[in-house]
C-alpha cells in the first residue's frame, strides 16, 4: 500500500500500540498525548510545518509562519482542556538562507508564546531542502477532567466556538491572487488559538477537539472515538458574511471551506442538554447513538462525507 | 549574515533568551532542556534526523534509521544524567512512498525504544521532499545533581566512556564503497547510547556530554560552558585497531575521525582527582585554568581547533 492512499490517521492508527505504562493517561491518536507526572497531567503535543505543505512564503511573512508554528500547537493543548507552558523548537533551514529570516520567525514565535506565557526551553537546527519547523509543546491539566475526542455521550449537543471557513476562504483568495479582502486573508496567515472561548466553561463540556482539518473530519473524529453518531443542522454552522463574500469571488461555496477547508482552530464540543445553558458557542447539531453522521440542508438529511483536509489524500 | 557562516551552536545562542520561569533548570544550550514538574525534574530533548543529512537510504535500512532515530535522543538524555520514559515520533514522508518503509521505520524505533522502556505516546505524519524523522524523547533525572556541560572545574580530570572514531570510519567505507569491514559499517548504521556505562558511578562525575559532534566538539563545548580550557593527550584518546585499519584503506588520520568524526555517542565526562578511583572510561586530559584546549602529540602542545561536524559549516 502507498502512503498516498491512506490518511494520517490510518498511519498513526497502523503503527500504534497501546500503552504498558499506567502513567500514560492518553497515547496515540487524540490531539495531544497525557501523562501524570507526580500529580501533574502533564499534556504533550507535537506538529511540524512544511514550506510548500502547510505555508508558502509566497503569502507568509517570516513572523507569520513562527506565530502560526506556535498558535497550532497551543490550539492542540487547548482542545484537551490543558493550558501551554514550555516549547522546544527544531527547524530545518535552506543552506544559504539569511539569518534574518531566522530572526523574523523567531519574533513571530516569541510574540505568539508570549501571549500565553509559554517558554521556550530548548531545541535544535539542521538543513534540508524545504524549511520544517517543527515545535514540541508541553502543558498542564488545569481541571481534573480530561477533555477526550472520546468522550460524546447520544443526547449530547454539538457546539462550536466561533465561525467557520475563513482561513481557507483566505486560503483561495491568496492561492487565486484577488487583491483585497485584507481580513479575510488575515484569518488564514494570522490564526490564533481559541481556547480562552471555552475555558470558562471547560468543565461542562463532555468531549472536545480543535477543528484544524475542517468540521467535518472532526466531527468524525469525534463520533468514531466516541462510538457514536451526530446530526449536523447545515443552516446552524457559523459563517461570517466576509467569509461568504470570499468564497462568491473564487465561486466556491462557503460551507464546503467550514466542512472541509480546515486551520480554523475554533473548537468543537459536546455538552449534555443539562448543561446547555452553562456554556456558550454556537450549537450546530446533536450526538446520535445510531453511528451515521448526517446534515441536515434544504429540507433533507444526507450522509456527511469525512473528506476534510488530508496530509496523504 | 547566511546561516552557512554561522554554527549551529551559535544561531541557537543568537535566538535563546534566558528563561523567566524558575522551573526552567537548564533552558536552550545543553543536550536537553530540565524543568521541575512538581517533585520531579523533567529532561526533554528533541533531534530531528533528515534524509541525505543524517543518514541515506543507500547505506541505511529503515529499521536502522529507526533505530538511530531513538538511539540519538537517548543519548542526549543520558548525558544529562537521567533516564528516557517518553517518545512522540514526527514524521515527514514523501508522497507515494510504501507504508512498509513506515512499519519497518517503527519495527526499529519500536526495538530500541523497547530496550529503554520507552513508550511512545503521539506524534503526527506530514509529507515532504524528503524524509524528516523528529523524535521528542522526556526523561526523569533519577540522582538530584544534574550533569551539566557548565560543571567542568580546573584539575578536573577529562574521560571518555569508549573508543571513539568508529561512526565516521564506517561513514567513509560506506561511501567510497569499500567491502568487507562489516563491524565498522555497523558503528556507522547502527550507534547506540552508551549512558549505561556512566550510570553506575554517575554521582562522581562533575561534567558530561555525549559525543555526537566530534571530540574536539564536545570538548569546546564542555570548556567554553565550564569557563575552563583543557589539555587532552592524544595517544591516550580510545581508538579501536579495526578503526585504524578502516581508515588506512581510505588514506585517513584514525585520531581526525576521533576528533572530528562525530556519531559515536559515547559520553565525554569530567571527575575531580579525588573521585578518580570511583569511576570508569579512559582517561584522555585534564581541566585547566587557562582557558587555551591543547592537545599533547608527538612531543608538543598544539591548540586543538574546534572544527567538528558542524550542519551549516
Amino acid at each position: 500500500m502507498k502512503i498516498s492512499t491512506i490518511g494520517e490517521f490510518g498511519l498513526i492508527n497502523r503503527i500504534a500500540r497501546k500503552p504498558n505504562d499506567k502513567s500514560i493517561i492518553v497515547g496515540i491518536g487524540d490531539d495531544a498525548a497525557v501523562v501524570k507526572i507526580g500529580k501533574k497531567y502533564v499534556v504533550c503535543t507535537t506538529d511540524t510545518l512544511i514550506e510548500g505543505d502547510h505555508f508558502s512564503l509566497e503569502y507568509y511573512s517570516p513572523e507569520q509562519v513562527g506565530m502560526k508554528a506556535i498558535e497550532v500547537n497551543v490550539s492542540d493543548i487547548g482542545s484537551m482542556g490543558a493550558v501551554p507552558k514550555y516549547a522546544l523548537i527544531s527547524l530545518a533551514l535552506r543552506k544559504g538562507m539569511d539569518v534574518a529570516f531566522v530572526e523574523r520567525l523567531y519574533k513571530g514565535m516569541r510574540s505568539a508564546a508570549g501571549k500565553y506565557g509559554i517558554e521556550i526551553i530548548g531545541g535544535n537546527t539542521a538543513h534540508a531542502n524545504q524549511i520544517v519547523i517543527h515545535v514540541d509543546l508541553i502543558g498542564f491539566l488545569e481541571i481534573k477532567k480530561l477533555k477526550l475526542r472520546s468522550m460524546a455521550k447520544p443526547g449530547d449537543f454539538i457546539l462550536v466556538s466561533g465561525d467557520l471557513g475563513g482561513s481557507a476562504a483566505g486560503l483561495n483568495l491568496l492561492k487565486n491572487n484577488i487583491p483585497g479582502h485584507a481580513k479575510t486573508k488575515k484569518r488564514h496567515l494570522e490564526p490564533k488559538a481559541k481556547f480562552h472561548k471555552v475555558r470558562p466553561f471547560l468543565r461542562y463540556i463532555n468531549a472536545m477537539q480543535d477543528i484544524s482539518d475542517g468540521l467535518a473530519s472532526e466531527i468524525t473524529h469525534v463520533c468514531s472515538q466516541s462510538k457514536v453518531g451526530a446530526l449536523l443542522f447545515a443552516d446552524n454552522v457559523p459563517i461570517k458574511e466576509e467569509t461568504r463574500q470570499a468564497a462568491l469571488v473564487v465561486k466556491k461555496d462557503a460551507l464546503l471551506y467550514a466542512l472541509y477547508g480546515g486551520e480554523d482552530f475554533e473548537l468543537i464540543y459536546t455538552v449534555s442538554e443539562k448543561n446547555l445553558n452553562k456554556v456558550r458557542g454556537y450549537l450546530i447539531g446533536e450526538i446520535t447513538s445510531k453511528k451515521d453522521i448526517m446534515m441536515y440542508r434544504n429540507g433533507k438529511n444526507i450522509p456527511l462525507r469525512k473528506r476534510g483536509y488530508d496530509h496523504f489524500a
